[in-house]
């Protein structure tokens, strides 16, 4: 996704520096020897160039802003590597999906990690900023209609950095609400791995029976339970409640579910098995679903002590939990449980 | 779906008297005749006895509840038919979705329209009711798990409706929100047919490009903007708002989107197709979403002319409206028009 969002920055007239990890050491070798970009199939726009990690000094030198693609487990890291480097009145804007529990339950968002890895006397003058929605990077890269979420505190900065970004393909909406835009953003994966269980449950039972019938209707309710309990995180975090509903909830939970990866693991363990079985047969993927129901499993326990959170909310992420933290194989989802917040139910 | 719903009424101890229409003539022949229902391919609970329409006034004696399921075409026939049949004390339960625009522009719900059809001594002493939510009518034939709304404006009637439905794979929630309820299970038709536009984009651009990106990115941001749209009817038609983002609305557009028919014709439209050829491609086939379309369509500039919607309101709506009354061919979707009323944005 860091690397897709090059295409927009490229065709804005911006200059682009693409360095990768050592865990993109070939990707970038790739990049540099043919242009092509092994992962997204396609040849680098002209403005933008490849460098190493070794290289990364080099290639920070006079960035107005520094856009972080690492994965969840990467973040501490970048920011310490990232941080050195770093000048007031930079920008960091952060794709990173996660949250991060501290030891009071808080669920922190990653651009706030990220900025706590910086040098005390930078963090504080550089802007954090992050990106929401449903954004398939195959698709942006492709210069197809996208349509996106920034967020940031400043809300001045919210709109100049969206305006740097933005193209005739590439639609973006600011919001100073980066707090309910990263809920969003992580918890989709999460629940996406909930919808994705009734494809593993359909397997159990022995699949598509001799009527053709599937088991989209329990996908269905636990995605509008989705929405619902995206919304209750939502107001538990102070965070903006319709953003569960636009582009940063319902739409990047509707594109999520979509896509393979997170829908193939809950099927997995819909089917039967357990987590530890399913990330051996998903060898190699990043799990960001399961790390981010791990995170959530830690605090609820903390957020219901300090009276944040009662013991009938949330049942489907507490479902979740049990499957991930627990590795419990669950024979179906609570769906007599969901919903009981609905003021429009009696 | 009206045949399906035989299953958990059966399963509850009820009798079951299924009417064909005359379009149906040939179902109820084979199920008179085998026991086989051959649209849901099921054996029919012991239960349920089959009725041609002819058998109608045998069929309703001494009937507790009527359930309607004919298409939208054909709600003002069935008022007619099984008018002079009721008894005072009776409940209608009404499965078809749509919307029907009156003189003034109100957009009615069904039920509504039904019951207005019922000999004028009767009418107020039988009680409307009406089912929204995501089902699959397959999966519930097949006592797969599946979870509705019931609505009827009386709440100790939705109450106990739903109780006589209710059983161990059939979820109900009952809400006195007749209203709310209806214009969502009429408008994911709609809107799911803008989400399959996305795919006739694809289609018309060439398909999946050399990278392999497809559209789902217009796609997840149509679902996004048609929960909001829903949202927005549900407050110009006095109904509870989070319907939209609960079962009928968020679910049901979900499920909607994993179907055949309706994201059939959003394809044929977005690909290039006029609405009458697409009618033509997909002859025999109820197009449920574009007479709700029409109808909204109807209604929109005697709402405008009334103040209860502003010019950029619905801008994904009045999209539709183009495709389907005009019969225009869209290049693309008003993705910048879409969000525009959401707080969360700046």
């Amino acid at each position: 996704m860091g690397s897709a969002m090059a295409w927009p920055l490229n065709d804005r007239g911006h200059d682009v520096q693409l360095v990768g990890t050592h865990l993109d050491a070939d990707i970038i070798a790739s990049c540099k020897e043919t242009r092509i970009h092994p992962k997204l199939k396609r040849e680098l726009p002209k403005n933008v160039q490849p460098f190493y990690i070794e290289e990364i000094e080099q290639a920070l030198d006079g960035a107005d802003l520094i856009l972080s693609g690492v994965n969840s487990l990467g973040v501490h890291w970048i920011g310490k590597k990232i941080g050195p480097y770093l000048r007031p009145g930079q920008a960091v804007l952060a794709i990173t999906k996660g949250l991060e529990c501290d030891n009071d339950g808080n669920l922190r968002i990653l651009p706030d990690v990220l900025a706590e890895e910086f040098p005390a006397d930078v963090r504080d003058r550089v802007t954090c900023a992050a990106v929401g929605g449903p954004c398939i990077a195959a698709e942006l890269a492709g210069r197809r209609d996208t349509s996106v979420m920034f967020g940031c505190r400043d809300a001045a900065m919210a709109k100049e950095i969206a305006g740097i970004f933005r193209t005739d393909y590439y639609h973006i909406w600011p919001t100073d609400d980066l707090v309910g835009l990263e809920v969003c953003a992580a918890l989709k994966n999460a629940y996406t791995l909930g919808i994705g269980l009734a494809e593993g449950f359909l397997d159990r039972s022995g699949g598509v029976d001799e009527a053709g019938a599937h088991m989209y209707n329990i996908a269905a309710s636990t995605f509008a339970q989705s929405t619902v309990e995206m919304d209750r995180m939502l107001q538990i975090m102070g965070g903006t409640r319709d953003l569960a509903y636009g582009l940063p909830g319902a739409g990047d939970l509707y594109v999520t579910t979509q896509g393979a990866r997170t829908v193939r693991l809950g099927r997995l363990l819909g089917k039967g098995h357990t987590l530890t079985e399913a990330r051996e047969i998903m060898a190699g993927e990043t799990l960001e679903a399961a790390e981010i129901i791990r995170e959530v499993g830690t605090a609820l326990p903390k957020l219901e002590e300090r009276g944040l959170v009662g013991d009938d909310d949330l049942p489907l992420m507490r479902a979740l939990i049990r499957i991930i933290v627990n590795e419990e194989i669950l024979e179906s989802l609570p769906l007599d449980a969901y919903f009981h917040d609905m003021p429009a139910h009696l």
